[in-house]
This record gives C-alpha cells, structure tokens and sequence, in this order.
C-alpha cells in the first residue's frame, strides 16, 4: 500500500519530543542530560489528587460518564475560571478533554471553513500552526518584539495581516516559548481588532496560573470577547498532572455543543476516574498548588540569574510561566553557528544541556535577525540547574 | 458569533448516549430503569490492574510520555495480538490511543482522500459512517442478510458497491450490534475483494477476546491482508476498563507513523500511568479476563432464554460480544407503531426497559423491512435482567 492523503503533507509535528529522544539516547549511552528542553514536571502530583482517583475508583468510577464530562467538574471548573476572569461561566460552557491540546484541533474544526485565514503567534506552540493548515486553513503569522521588558506583540503587523478570509485568531498570554504576558494596553488592542473583524479566537491559557507576580488576565475578560472566545484549559500545568491528560474547552454553549459532538467522536469521553481528581484539586486551590508555585519560582531565580551570568546571554526575569528565553545571538556568532539549532545540537553534545532552539516554535520570519532558546525549569532540580548551567557558562565563554 | 464551518452538518453522533441521558432522567424521575442500553460494565476493573496503576504513580509516571505510547505496552501488546493473529508484530506497529475509537477518525485522516468513497456495515457502529463523512469522504454502506445462524454479510451486494473511488473497507467482526461474525469462507471472500481493489481496511476488532466459545478471526491474518489493515484494538471490553480510556492502533508502520505523528497533535500522549496498569492486565491475560467472561456468558444466556420466551421475538445465541439483536417486527406491528425507535420510546416509559433501536446504527438502507432493537448486558445484573424482561414480556404479549 501507498496511497496516504494528500493532506498530511501539511502536517506538522512538536519537535520537543524529537528533542526529549535526542536526549534520552544520549543518556543511554551514559552521558549526563541536563533536561531543560521538555516542558514536563519532575515534581509528583499532591496525594490527595491520587486519594480521590482512587476513591472514585472504589466507587466504581471506571466505566464510561457523559462525552462533556462529569457535570460535577465542569460546575466546578465554570465557577473557578469565570471567578479567576471575571466571567459568568456554567457547565454548559466547559467541556472535559484528554488534555489541553485537544481543544486547539477541536475549535478549529467547529468554526474555520477550508482557505480561512487564522493568525497565530511565532514563535509560538507548533500545534497551532500544524492543525491550521492540516485542515485546511491559512496559517498568518505575527510575531514579538523584544523589548527591555521582555517581548510585546507587534500590533502593527497584525493589523496589517487580517483580510476578509481572516476568521480567527490564536493567543497565547504567557506565552510559550517566550514567557511574556501582554499589557492590559496590548490585550484591548488585539481584543478591538477582533470585534471589529468579528473574529473567533482561541485563547491558550495553559500558563494562566502559573505565576509568581501579579495577576495574569484573559482577553475573554474584556467586553465583548467572551462570546466569541474559547479558552484552552489544561491541569497539567497547575497540579503537575500533566501525564493524566486532563483538561477542558471554554467559551459559548453553542461552540461547546459542537465540541462535545466531536468528543463523541474522536474518544466517547475523558477517562471517567481522573476527572473527579482533578475535582480536588480544584477544592483544594491554591493551598495545593502553593509548593509547586514555591518550587519552580525558585528554580527560574536560579535559571534566570546563572543564565545571566554567562557572558552573551541575557534574560529578562518573567512573572509567569515555567519558560525562560534568552537571547542566544552572540554565542551563535561566536560559536561560527548559522543557526541556533545547530548550536542546540553541540551543546547538546559537549555539556549535555538540553534546550530547544526558536525554530521549533513555529516558522521563523525573514526579518528575524535574533537567535534564541527555550529553557524550561519544571522538570530539572536545582542541583542540576547549576551544574548544567555552569557547564553551559564553561562552553559559552571558552 | 453565528459562523460555524459547513463540514459540521456531515458530523453525525452515537445516539446510545442519547438514550444514556432518556434512561438517566427516568431513573431521577423515581422509576427504574433496566439498562439494556449502553455498551458500558457494571463490572469492576481487576484489583491488580488498579494496584499496578498505583505502583506506577508512585514510581513517577504522572508526567509525559512519548506520543506512541510506552515501549513496554507498545511490545507486550504487539506480542499478545500477533500470537492470536498467527502475525508477526513489534513496537513499531504498535500506537497506543485514549480508547478504541480515535483509531477510526486517525486511520481515515492518514488514508482517505476528500469524495473517496468508504465502505462500511450498517447496522454498525455510527461513528463509522459519522466520520467518514465529516473528514469529506462518501459513506458507502453494505448490509446484512438474516440467516438460521444469524447474521450473514451480502456480499454481492458488497461486490456491486465496488468503484474505482472506492479506497477503504471498515469491518467489525464480532460486530456490533448484530454480534454475529464471519464464517472464514466469508471473511476470505472480503479480504479477496480488498486485495483486488487495493483497498486499506480498518478493522474494528473492539469485541475480539469476548467471546464464549470457539476462536476470533481477523482479517488481517489472510495473507496479503497485515500490510493494509489497521486494527482498532481496546482494552475496555476485555478487561472492564471502558472509562479507563485505554487502547491502540495497530498496524502496518509507516501508517503508525501517520497516526503516531497525529497523536502528537491530538492530545500529546495516552494517560501515562494508565498504560502500566494495562501492561499488568495483559500480564494477567486469561486468567484475569475469566471472572469477567464467566459473568457475561450467564447474562447471554438468561437474556436469550427470556428473549425467546417473549412470543413474537426470537434470536439466535451468539458466541461473542455482549450484544443481542432480537428481530421485533411482530412486536412493532402488533403495537401499531411504525418503526422500533417509537416501541423503544414506549417500552422505556411502560417497562423501564432500555434498548437501542435498529436506527442508531448508522442509516437503514430502503430495502430493510425488518424491525430489530440491541440488548446489551455487560452493565447489567441477572437479576435486572429477569426482572426487565418478564416486564417486557408482559409488555408485548398483552
């Protein structure tokens, strides 16, 4: 057989798992990994958690619950988030995943016709781009600009980018990979530009509640854009759940019943036991999320600080996220490097340190003249934050 | 925001959850309910498995995998149903997914073009046909012919269905809702037909290892067949785990690439620790899967003793699945009701007993005349059993 369709050549893939291989051969062969490319968690997911899967177990929670999910999550996840937004949100508006990915392919599906123009951040999460033009949309670029306060969204150029055929757009406030987070200013902005080209958006907000400073806000808050906003949810980032798969679709009941039309579809429904664990979690707040918090704020003090101590490199210290990323122009240049990923590759091989480099956060632009990196802290201990750090250091500067 | 995509209006559902909610709003209504209707176990899952799911989650595996899924299943499982199939699978051939289901709509992504034309059963399970159609192919449905030893595919009518656009044939031996199977000249007949036309094939092996006497065929053991079809494997029926949301793809490797590369943007990975309770299962094999099969053969046979019972009705006592698929066409006329769907309406409101109507199962074709309704019994008792069936023979001999 060979016959395959045509449309997975514009398939796209997330290129950290190569990376995540890469590695992990490398440790195979005795090498030590310093993990900074992969965006998981070393840290275990709170007892409670496990306690309530396993009394739901008990209770016979193993066969299948309704495709949207047990209502009991969705009327606790409707109340958390619309409180956390400002929003009026019910069970009706929230729709239980395998995760938070699956609502990017899920909206996407629901609402953009085949040659639709949806914008979506670069460098951003790979994933929007390869389901927009898996099926069948037009992926539009825009992109950041670095700023000394970290990198804000070049407005103009998005504006100048939607044409009539422009039916949605993707953001991502606290951002992966770059951890910025917009201005009030900047999310009015772009929330204006969507009321006034009547636009869907898709707001990514896996990151929400992973902060150290301030208060992060979603533009589905602003007047006007909950109607037209669905918000990827996920767990994962805020429990250390991120193997369970468990997240949720929010935003319009009409989109939401479209969206558990597809659930019934693609997987009949979220595995039934862990949702009434992630019922705890969410009654248990940020009391059980406060060590995690504690934990990874540490760890980006240490990132940020041993990172800006090699000569060449400098980072701005982020409020949210579990991302750093520096910008890594010179020591490409002093290197003889093209590109940062070729520099990724041998450092890779002469410290062991794993990062990922710009290009697997969607296409690069022509005009970008700046290398850099991903370093993600959630998944590597402190020790070896220095030691991989300091290794890093010794390959820059020598 | 009223611009939904136009490909929704080709997406269809699986109305047994329909019926789920109907019999769920009886029950709160203060009636009982006989739940013949859904697919699901009122069967626990085997302490062991859940034990090796907690020894998992100690040992740290709450975080990513990678998309196919875990090596160590990904092996015991290519060995465990290449032993069954006399076929010789690895790892590559295996991709773990969260359930059966998403095999349907990945496997047709990778292979079927927009307007190819798909062949597939009705009755059968819905999903087939929904996706079919929503992803822009042309459902082609073929059918059953009522024999003394149940149901028999017609095949010349399969034949005739043959176009050059034709490019895929889904099966489901050990089929739902008819639960009959393919004698092997039957299946040989098909598999001649895929190998003539080059056809991919997507069988839908769901009901496999369920079964009471004799031995499952599949039609990927026919020589020529392994390197066309893709299993749809789960581990929901064979081990009570339906809301553990477990299952695989399997198949030929460079179509698990395809789907392995679709897992990435689907949903990341399957629930990491779940897969090594499923690895203890398959440990487990018979000996674990014999309490659960013990059960479901004394349901079979006192569903079909009382079903026979009921003038009017008869059916034939199948050797797998856990469905039963009872001609009631003298009870519709007798009732003076026009088609099964409206008798099931009433037999829920008279006799609490659920059912799922003929209609369910994908669109009748013009020339059925016969009226037939599906008995499930994996979720519930005997007890049940006897009960909702001396009310429904009551029901329709009075």
């Amino acid at each position: 057989m060979s016959k395959y369709a045509k449309r997975l050549k514009n398939l796209g893939t997330e290129s950290v798992f190569q990376v995540a291989r890469q590695a992990n051969e490398w440790l195979r062969d005795g090498n030590r990994v310093f993990p900074f490319h992969i965006g998981d968690f070393n840290i275990p997911t709170p007892l409670r958690v496990v306690e309530a899967m396993n009394k739901a177990i008990i209770e016979g929670k193993t066969g299948y619950c309704q495709p949207p999910g047990i209502s009991e999550l969705r009327i606790a996840l409707a109340e958390d988030v619309g409180k956390l937004r400002n929003l009026d949100y019910n069970l009706e508006n929230v729709i239980i995943q395998p995760g938070g990915k699956p609502t990017i392919g899920k909206f996407i599906l629901a609402v953009m016709e085949p040659r639709d123009e949806v914008l979506y951040p670069t460098p951003g999460f790979p994933i929007y781009e390869s389901l927009i033009e898996f099926h069948q949309g037009k992926a539009i670029p825009y992109s950041y600009i670095e700023s000394e306060d970290g990198f804000i969204i070049d407005i103009d150029r998005l504006k100048s980018s939607i044409t009539p055929k422009t039916s949605m757009l993707i953001i991502n406030n606290n951002h992966n990979p770059t951890a910025s987070e917009s201005s009030t200013n900047e999310l009015e902005e772009i929330a204006k530009i969507c009321i006034e080209n009547d636009l869907w958006v898709l707001s990514d907000e896996a990151y929400f509640e992973t902060r150290y400073e301030g208060v992060s806000r979603s533009i589905a808050s602003i007047p006007g854009m909950a109607q037209r906003t669905v918000i990827l949810y996920t767990f994962s980032k805020k429990f250390a759940t991120t193997g369970w798969r468990v997240g949720a679709s929010i935003g319009p009941e009409k989109v939401m019943e479209i969206i558990s039309q597809l659930n019934v579809n693609d997987e009949s429904c979220t595995n039934h036991f862990t949702q009434w664990a992630m019922l705890e979690a969410l009654k248990g707040g940020e009391e059980m999320c406060k060590p995690i918090i504690d934990k990874l704020r540490q760890r980006r003090d240490l990132t940020c600080n041993l990172l800006n101590n090699i000569n060449g490199v400098s980072v701005t210290v982020p409020d949210s996220t579990f991302y750093v990323y520096p910008n890594l122009t010179d020591i490409v240049s002093r290197k003889r490097f093209n590109t940062v990923k070729d520099l990724q590759e041998d450092v890779l091989k002469k410290t062991g340190v794993g990062f990922c480099p710009r290009e697997y956060f969607c296409r690069p632009l022509p005009s970008e003249k700046q290398q850099y990196g991903r370093f993600a802290y959630a998944g590597i201990s402190k020790e070896e934050i220095k030691e991989g750090l300091y290794k890093l250091k010794d390959y820059c500067e020598n």
